[in-house]
């Protein structure tokens, strides 16, 4: 990191206000830099915030991590620090860290930082959550920042649904399918899917193969036929892709396009894919 | 500050260019490096850019401060150098810099930027005003860059309205209404008004009361009542409060929603508050 | 530079995801700070891309540029060193890079990036060149990157059109015409042409002159008639100018206004310009 310590920063600020800039003084002040993650996280938006970051951290070298995507701000909710073997990340307990924490290999400590009288109540990212976040970056340990609490007590989102099923009346392994949701949408379109690489081969899906795919909004219940591939440039342009993305996530892709449009597809849908079936009972038109 | 200057940045350049990217270069070339305040002020939005500078700038550890909103750049207007008790601010002579001036503890010096020759005419952020602001933070005394000027004769932006009046026929303090003016809508859709916590108390606009707010373009001559709180969380989502915001200034805001978009406000509209009178006189529809 | 090397870095990545963070974190885990120039080029659009490089490269202290535009990623486009006697470039080979090593000195030696197994195929800014410019800013000699190239091999751009011609039937100097291709619009509308400053001046079109523009989308045919001026300050509000721009380039620009919309014009589209004729032959209306 060099001499100067670093903290990532991730908020729903925007950068047309001066909010991001008064916490980057904020850090500045105590000698600390920001290393930005993004502050276009839609306001309020935490699943998106929680799942950027998480996604992002592990190639940052910081060991303090900074995110606020807050719309509890102001209520009972209270501020966090998650310690954990890969760095430490603060910001309000809503669940928006616990994704990251994950990554950074789970929680060993929490501790619910101690309210300060006199701190305005509507900007805490300045006033709370950067003060701290400076704290921690030059070696303040975290249990002087406030009380433990129980990790087992911290928010966390409702799980994002990533699940191999069986139709039924099948129970040939053939007849797995993946059930995952959508997590993401990228500036490109991109769609990254809840399923990990990994569960992807479990149910068949690798390259070479071509995939089914159901409940996709912009198809009407007819099942999308793909091909899996290694990257955009597996397909021809103007062509969908199934690959494994550089978050080793499934992911849909339009080589040169925007798959989130083609597809009709958004954060939170669900979709369903399988191998390719042969179909002798498809009679041609 | 660490061994590195800083100098903070605010334009309206936007972020698809490289114009930022080439002031910055200007600035570390000389070893200093830059804290980007906004660069996503609307083109030529002198009042807003004052406002955002005004109210980050307190947050910022840096002592030198450059701004160039500036739709006056290739006319005559000139480039100054503000020196207050807490800073320097670098920028054109437009109203820009003053209400940040006034924050730092007002101007004690004041400087005429002298003109260079060869200078290309269109980008002074660039090849005047960076370079003056490297010069300054690297320890370069305001008056070696150019003729002292009075600082009764800076251009001051007209002043935002904010005062305490009394409505006709009416003189007890019960009568008294604050008329304010919007002076910035941020990301969130809050509303800031000109007017201080402090003169809102003063007309008995305090946490627990609620407040008659009539101006509301939204609303068609129907005085707006709503509650005066601490924070968002003081109302359910959804609901309006009035409250002082994290710089100190009163302010609308739609918990979880955009007060600006619900009240139909923008800069520059005026609004007339005053507590909720009982109106006995109202006889039920 | 002080004592922290310095990467420059452009993409098309936008900023509302995690991708330009995760670079800068390979960066800085080496050591290396990134100085953004901007992540707003429009997806793919190499183009813009190259030309926003080009002019801004030179403002730059640092003396490793790293740029992804990169439609190309997950095929078999190879990435490239390309050194110059201004410093180095990184990123796909795709045209991307050689207007600013143009402007840098030439390319005096060329460097195909070795493949390095196990890298995922679809964020090469973070898995191959961010790794990269981070080598080559603390010290690795470009050829132990990869394999040397033939300049002459490396992939570049159709040139823009900017062409000095005479109509036919005339072979006077002063019926002398400039052809020049749009080549930027920037955030106030301003319209970079192809042509420089010193073309501008050959063909007579010098400040205090005017000019007529033919080529005009918003003008159907009828030619435009502007002032040449040294800046926008050279018109008054509101008006039309054409101008030599701070790169060095014709460029239109409305004082206070945006040129691009009230012309139409776009990137790609060719306008012809040439000192207003007197007009004996053309009687009054």
């Amino acid at each position: 990191m060099g001499p100067v310590p670093h903290v990532s920063f991730l908020t729903d600020y925007g950068l047309a206000d001066g909010f991001v800039a008064a916490c980057h003084g904020v850090l500045l002040r105590r000698g600390v830099s920001a290393l930005d993650i993004t502050h276009l996280i839609d306001p309020g938006d935490v699943r998106r915030g929680a799942a950027v970051l998480a996604q992002t951290v592990r190639y940052l070298p910081v060991s303090v991590h900074l995110a606020v995507v807050d719309p509890g701000v102001g209520t009972s909710r209270r501020g966090v620090v998650l310690v954990t073997p890969g760095g430490m990340l603060v910001g309000p307990d809503n669940g928006l860290l616990t994704p990251a924490a994950a990554v950074l290999g789970g929680v060993t400590e929490s501790v619910a930082l101690a309210a300060r009288p006199g701190v305005p109540a509507t900007f805490h990212g300045r006033d709370v959550f950067a003060p701290a976040a400076a704290e921690l970056a030059i070696g303040t340990p975290p249990a002087a920042l406030g009380q433990p609490v129980d990790p087992a007590a911290i928010v966390r989102l409702p799980p994002v649904l990533a699940r191999v099923s069986q139709p039924e009346a099948r129970a040939d392994r053939a007849a797995t399918e993946l059930e995952a949701e959508v997590v993401l949408v990228d500036r490109f379109g991109n769609v990254q899917l809840a399923a990990t690489g990994d569960l992807l081969a479990d149910v068949g899906l690798v390259p070479g193969q071509r995939a089914e795919v159901r409940g996709v909004t912009a198809r009407e219940g007819t099942p999308l036929v793909l091909p899996v591939g290694v990257t955009f440039g597996s397909v021809e342009p103007g062509e969908l892709v199934l690959y494994v993305d550089s978050a080793g996530m499934a992911a849909f892709a339009v080589r040169d396009g925007d798959a989130a449009s083609r597809l009709g597809l958004a954060p939170g849908d669900v979709v369903t894919l399988c191998p390719r079936r042969a179909r002798p009972d498809r009679a041609p038109v």
